[in-house]
């Protein structure tokens, strides 16, 4: 029997743009189908940068227990839940992962069968944690999953190094390229950005049939990874800032036709503009990385029709993709070092130091390990 | 047998900007496979009054026989063209309509399957006459059907004002529609704009299953018709200038939430914008009548990832349009008056008139009769 | 208020193949999210016929008080229950419909999207109904709507006639037709079977952008329906035995290449055999009808590869289809009679007799009325 | 300057069932846009069998030059033909491979965008060679590439060996697979057949993003190319000949549901019932090894709707599919040894015993070296 204390530390947003504080709130108790778990890690995301800052769209009632990527160990499981959503059984003791909560009852999940797009979505670390059940943010000892949340157990051989980014970046990208509905065999695909989004959409670019993967960003820390993950070749902003320099270098490895699939995964607006601009007549195009309702962009409209474009928006994904990402990772684990993604490793009392790591972009993924 | 002329009038652009003109070209010689015919009739488009301005990316050398909508009867046909191309026999006498050719043989043809993007497209009322067989374009008396255009037979019950639209707008908006891939059961639809494009889109769309039909457009003249044809409501822009107020009308019109798919035929930049903010989460959206590789327009590249959106551009037709088109017409005239869209005939010798009455967004669609 | 008597007759099958018996049972007390109806209409299913049979691949245990498919007025409705799943608010005295209930958990639910193969799927009219709540089939007084199950509220306008099929043959074929993602435009369809679930595809066809529908089935008084529905032909089986010179009718009717698309609705297993053999090729094919996990049928599997066919089976719906089932109703009863799908009404004491005359085939749906 | 013989070898046909010949046939004169090579290997395909045998559909008058799996070098090229289907520059000298020829201009090639389907379809191998040009069929010294035909140019650094597979077997699976339209991200995947075709699919579920790719064949020389192509288990039926075991196996490789997707490639119409039983219910199934229009299997047309299944079929391929199976072993070749698929190689004279040899089932793909 593991025993549960009365209290769990936890990192809060008191008020924007100010550091991090930490403060303890019960330890709630667990109902039936819920779980309590001991967080165990939990990634650092360009949305908690954004969350930090209040550019988020999503601004709940302060406090907020930060930090939407974790893996739990289960202390506690309510009566009913024996099981994850892939069937695997659940008990005291095994690793979890969850995702965002969908109602499964309002117009877009019940009738458009969309439920990234839940009218009444529950998403953890981005919730007010001044009520029960408090413990709703990763960043973390403990961390409570409630009743209506789809879980997925994580099988004792990965490391939780490997399936961190799973949680977020991974998972989203999953949810993407199932949009996508398949590259195209040995399509050239272009992937704009190197963060964590960049990285895994370029292994499922990779393993998913294409012929040449051709990976745009930085810095160099970060394109040494996408090299290794299978990219053929890198282009480094930071070496060619010039978007016409890039274009040229694009054609050039691209058949002189351009990429037939461009994936934005970059987060930079005027990156919509240059991929709408490199992309081949009659490609496809799919958004993942523009997250700003307000950041503005010019374009010329005229390219999505005469240049007989396709192109996708993907927001978020559900606990199949998080099923699909941890496949992906169990099976092609021999080839790639999947752990590689994190970078670094903070504890909770350095949660500002994660945050402010990460908004330099000088990491990949750092973690807090509570 | 007919007897042929050796000589047609035609109309011709000689410089952009100035009167059109006309003059006389030699009738040619029928190659193995061509068709020579005298034109019925030929539509006026939006892209003549770009084409006359000097607007179109497309700039061949002059002089060129305007007009890439036509219905020619055959005077004559080459050894070896025996049908059309959904298999219907051809000989003289039998009106025809025609595609531009794809080549067949390039990357975009052979490769990507993506005909409308051949390299080396060759496209009627758009190609230098002053060499042979000169008579390219439908403003003229007679019309050259080359040995590798694809055809189609109009049958007999249909006049030609109900099938002149087929030679662009219907079959520009079928492959459209084909590309978008069904419209969903009882969605509703927004379409953007009620030139011919807008209201070939608009029965596409009664007549594809949507619930609700709306077009946005003006003038009144358009939108009547597009009522005729089906939409249950339209906005008129003139009425309705500002789109804050339209986006409002729109959510009324579809139970709050904005429609499942909307069909961007106005060819104004800023619809594109106005589509995005319109159009529900996790909609669809058509493009069809942005054909500037000019025109910029600043949006908000956020919305197509954060709404989940697809974007579906598309350029032209090929001969299956054509003829599925012809198919709607003949199952569908006992319930549409598809002759309602020629507003206007006018003699070779008006065709300056009736261009400016194009650009002036009066008419629907003028034709000319030679 | 409603008053709610203690106990609600009910209809029930104790053994198989042995007539039905009327019996009473508690009514039972709303649980949170629950709601009580008292049963308007439900309609009788071939499927009906079969359960009762014993022929069924569901044999839950006995006693069963059938009837899957009803229309109920609200007389009580649980705590937290406000709205339908499409967003209408909910009180005493609506009318609702809904589905079987998708437990969401699963491996066909969470992680294959397929709710539809729920593998703890609960099935009204088809359980256990010897313990709490008992009322879980509609041939009877009063029925009970579990709190995980999504309903759909019936507009004031709509007539129980109108709708009636919607609970079970209409959302089927809405569901089908999804899953086949557009007709492609004016395709010929064939439709195979002129039950309830050939009539309502019959209409989805019409209304989807088909070109020709085409009905083969019987008796007459269900191809007049068809025909009224908008088959522009219709072949009985009757009067046409020979699948050969039904072949040879189907090919006059679709220029000699055979329908684009064909959609088995019969049920019939010699229907697969014809629909292969009819079908053009590079066609698609729908399989809606043929539900048993029994029959055999010899085919020639060559045809498949070398027609180069595409098969899709559908089995049931959500309440996705449900909604636009209504949806189509409501867009378009100013165009058809949609009550004429209900031939006869029947009083609960009267259940063996209306099954006995949907087995018999002169039918097309009896319904029950209690 | 490349001499040219007024005379070349070939092997015919001139009875069915009977030895193959040699005999001489004239050099034919190179129309425009058509080319004459000197064959440098020629497959010998299963369809080789059945033709020899008098089996398949096709039954042009004899004599027939048979092979329709050829690698040539360009000896004289016709005028006009200055490129091949993907733009790179041809000359004499170079090796090509072609596809055989679809009329483009017939209603499976212009309307329904299915050129597979052509009505009028040139089959190398597979048509009459007794009249000009004769050279049609791969198992002879010299070709003639017809101008209408498309042609790939086979860069430098692939050996015949690793791309001889890629004119029959290697097409038909990429087109096969790109009907599917991807396989989904991490799906399992099973291949019934371990021949050529099989093998190839294997391949494309291995790179195209499969989780587990299990392989259903014999001999152990094939499986063990299997296993060194990808798959993740092999089944050998000749050690496992009863299909109940069989399906429990599968089963027990794919967590106890079956399979995402089935891959038919054995060419044994008992495997289409096998298939539909071992699938997971919700899942897809590849139909590409089903030849025969005559071979009756019995099957539960039920399984098909109840375990609500897709079903594609596909035949051959045409240029772009070429193409891509030509870029998937550049890309790839430093993983897989793609000449491993040739097991023996034979003399035009060694012909009889090359196809006795493909009978047998003990080669995977002997070929003919003229």
């Amino acid at each position: 029997m593991i025993e549960i204390p009365k209290k769990s530390k936890a990192v809060v947003i008191t008020a924007y743009n100010k550091p991090y504080e930490i403060t303890e709130f019960p330890v709630p108790d667990v109902e039936p189908n819920a779980i309590l778990v001991k967080v165990e890690m939990a990634g650092v995301c360009g949305t908690d940068v954004y969350q930090w800052q209040g550019k988020l769209g999503l601004r709940p009632q302060l406090p907020v227990i930060p930090g939407h990527e974790a893996i739990g160990r289960i202390v506690k499981i309510g009566e009913g839940r024996t099981a994850d959503s892939a069937g695997a059984p659940l008990s005291v003791g095994d690793r979890i992962m969850w995702s965002h909560v969908a109602c499964g009852k309002c117009f877009s999940c019940a009738i458009n069968n969309q439920p990234t797009l839940c009218e009444k979505r529950f998403s953890y670390g981005l919730s007010y944690s001044g009520a029960y059940p408090h413990l709703t943010g990763g960043f973390a000892e403990y961390e409570y999953v409630t009743p209506q949340t789809d879980v997925i157990r994580i099988s004792g051989e990965l490391s939780n190094e490997e399936v961190i980014g799973v949680c977020c970046a991974f998972r989203t990208a999953v949810a993407a390229f199932e949009r996508l509905g398949g590259l195209g065999i040995q399509s050239n695909v272009v992937i704009q950005g190197s963060g964590p989004v960049g990285l895994y959409s370029t292994l499922l670019s990779v393993e998913g049939g294409a012929g040449q993967t051709v990976v745009i960003g930085a810095p160099k820390l970060r394109l040494d990874l996408a090299k290794k993950w299978g990219a053929k070749n890198v282009i480094n902003i930071e070496e060619m800032p010039d978007p016409a320099e890039r274009k040229k270098a694009v054609l050039e490895l691209t058949d002189g036709r351009g990429p037939d699939v461009v994936v934005e995964a970059s987060g930079f607006t005027a990156a919509f503009r240059e991929g709408l601009d490199i992309i081949r007549r009659g490609g496809r195009y799919l958004i993942i990385g523009q997250s700003s309702m307000e950041a503005e962009q010019s374009i010329i409209p005229g390219m999505i029709m005469l240049k007989h474009l396709e192109i996708i928006g993907n927001a978020s994904g559900t606990i199949r993709h998080f099923y699909k990402a941890i496949q992906f990772i169990k099976n092609k684990r021999d080839r790639y070092s999947f752990a590689d993604i994190v970078t670094n490793k903070y504890r909770l009392d350095q949660v500002n130091e994660a945050v402010q790591a990460m908004m330099s972009g000088k990491e990949i993924k750092p973690v807090v390990v509570p």
